[in-house]
C-alpha cells in the first residue's frame, strides 16, 4: 500500500486556539483511495522547522501533504520553504498570476504585491486548483502543498487524492462492546493471532460515565475481514 | 520559555476513524503555564515508529507528552516503548497494581493478566494519577505517557502540567477583519515590523461563504501587546 504523511504548518493549532479538522480529511481521503496516513507532524511558522520536516518525510513517505501557509501575509512561507527544502528557485508565475487575476474588476491595481505572494511557485511545480479563492496550492516532487482553511483543503485534497495511484483500498468493520478493555483483552489477543491479515485495534470511549470498546477490523480483503468479524462479534 | 513536544500514538487517528481534540487540551494547558507546544507528532501502532520519535522529540525539547497505547490490549504498545527508548527494564509494579486492585470488589481474580498490563511501568519512572480508569500514566525523564481517552487525557495533563515549571505565559488578543487577507498584508506587514516582541499571526476563514481574517497578537508583556494591538485595531 502506498505510504503518506502530512504535515500542518501554523502557529494557530500548537497555540490551541484552533482546533486542526484537516488531518481526519485527508486520512479519510486516503483511505478510499487505498493510501495509507503513516504519520502527521505539526509545526510552526518557522523556516527551519518546515524545511527540516519536509525532508524527513518526503525521503520516508510516497507522499507528503502540507496544510497552512500559503496565503499573502508575512507568516505565509510555505512555498519558500518547499523551494528550500528541494533547492530550487522561486518567483512569481505567470500562470499563477492570471488565475488570481479572474478575482479582481481591476487585476492592474487590485492584484498588489501581496497578493501576488500567492503566485510565487517553486521552479518545476505543477498547480492545484483552488475553485474557492484562486489562490493556486501547487506539487513539487512528491509533496503537495495545500491551503490550511478547511473549506480550501478538502476540495485540494479531493483533487490531488484523485490523481494519485492508490492501493487496495482497506475496508473497515466496528463492533462495539459494552464493557472495559480489561475483560476482552486476552480473548481479543487470541481473535488478533488467529486473523494475521487483518489489522484489529481496540478503542475504549467512556459514554455517560460508562465504559466501551470499539474493536475495529481493517483488511483489503472482504472474506478475511468477514472471518475476523465473526470472532469479535462473539466478545 | 519552556518548550514541550506532543507525540499522539495511535491507528485510529491516522486511519481518519477517530478526530483527535487532545492536541488542543494541551496545547492551552501550556500555553497558560507559559510552556510553548513546539511539535505535534501523530505515529501508528508500531514500535520503531514510536521509539524513534519519543527519542526524537525528548533530546530536543524540554517535554514531551504521549497520548494513547497505554490500556490492556494487544495494541497498547506505548510503556514498552518507552521503556526501551530510555534503555530501561519494565515490569508490573507493586504499587501500580495496588492502585488497579482498588478498582474491583475481587482483585485476586478481576485483575486479570491483561488488566496487570496497565501496572507494567517502565524502571524508575513516577505515576500520574488516573482519577477515573485508575490506571496509571507515567513520568520518565522528560516524557509523560498519558491516556488516550479524553477525559482520561485532560485530567491527567492537569495534574502533570501543574507539577511543571513554567515561564512567563503567553498573553494574546485578537482582532477580526472583515476582508480577505489580501488587503491587509501590506499595513499589517509594517505592524508586525514595529513591534518585534510581539508574535503575530493572520488567520483566514470562510464563514457564509465570506472572507473574514482574524489577526492574534501573542506577547509576554501587556503594555506590548496593548501596543500592537492598538495598531492592528486600525487595519
Amino acid at each position: 500500500m502506498p505510504t503518506a504523511a502530512m504535515l500542518v504548518i501554523g502557529d494557530e493549532i500548537l497555540s490551541g486556539r484552533t482546533q486542526d479538522v484537516n488531518v481526519q480529511v485527508l486520512a479519510q481521503a486516503l483511505g478510499a483511495k487505498g493510501i495509507g496516513l503513516a504519520e502527521v507532524r505539526m509545526v510552526p511558522d518557522v523556516e527551519a522547522e518546515i524545511v527540516g520536516a519536509v525532508d524527513a518525510l518526503r525521503s520516508k513517505y510516497d507522499h507528503v501533504f502540507t496544510s497552512g501557509g500559503i496565503g499573502p501575509t508575512h507568516d505565509d512561507i510555505t512555498a519558500d520553504c518547499i523551494a528550500k527544502a528541494f533547492g530550487v528557485g522561486i518567483d512569481v508565475r505567470e500562470d499563477a498570476r492570471a488565475i488570481l487575476a479572474t478575482n479582481y474588476a481591476d487585476p492592474e491595481n487590485d492584484l498588489n504585491e501581496a497578493r501576488l505572494r500567492m503566485a510565487r511557485i517553486p521552479d518545476g511545480a505543477a498547480l492545484i486548483d483552488n475553485p474557492i479563492s484562486k489562490a493556486p496550492g501547487f506539487t513539487l516532487g512528491n509533496v503537495h502543498v495545500m491551503a490550511g482553511v478547511p473549506k480550501i483543503f478538502a476540495v485540494m485534497v479531493e483533487s490531488v487524492v484523485a490523481t494519485l495511484e492508490g492501493g487496495a483500498p482497506l475496508i473497515s468493520e466496528e463492533h462495539r462492546v459494552e464493557s472495559g478493555e480489561g475483560d476482552l483483552a486476552a480473548p481479543l489477543a487470541q481473535i488478533v493471532a488467529r486473523h494475521p491479515e487483518v489489522s484489529i485495534g481496540s478503542y475504549p470511549r467512556i459514554v455517560d460515565g460508562r465504559f466501551q470498546v470499539n474493536v475495529v477490523a481493517r483488511a483489503v480483503d472482504r472474506a478475511k475481514l468477514d472471518a475476523a468479524m465473526a470472532d469479535i462479534r462473539t466478545l
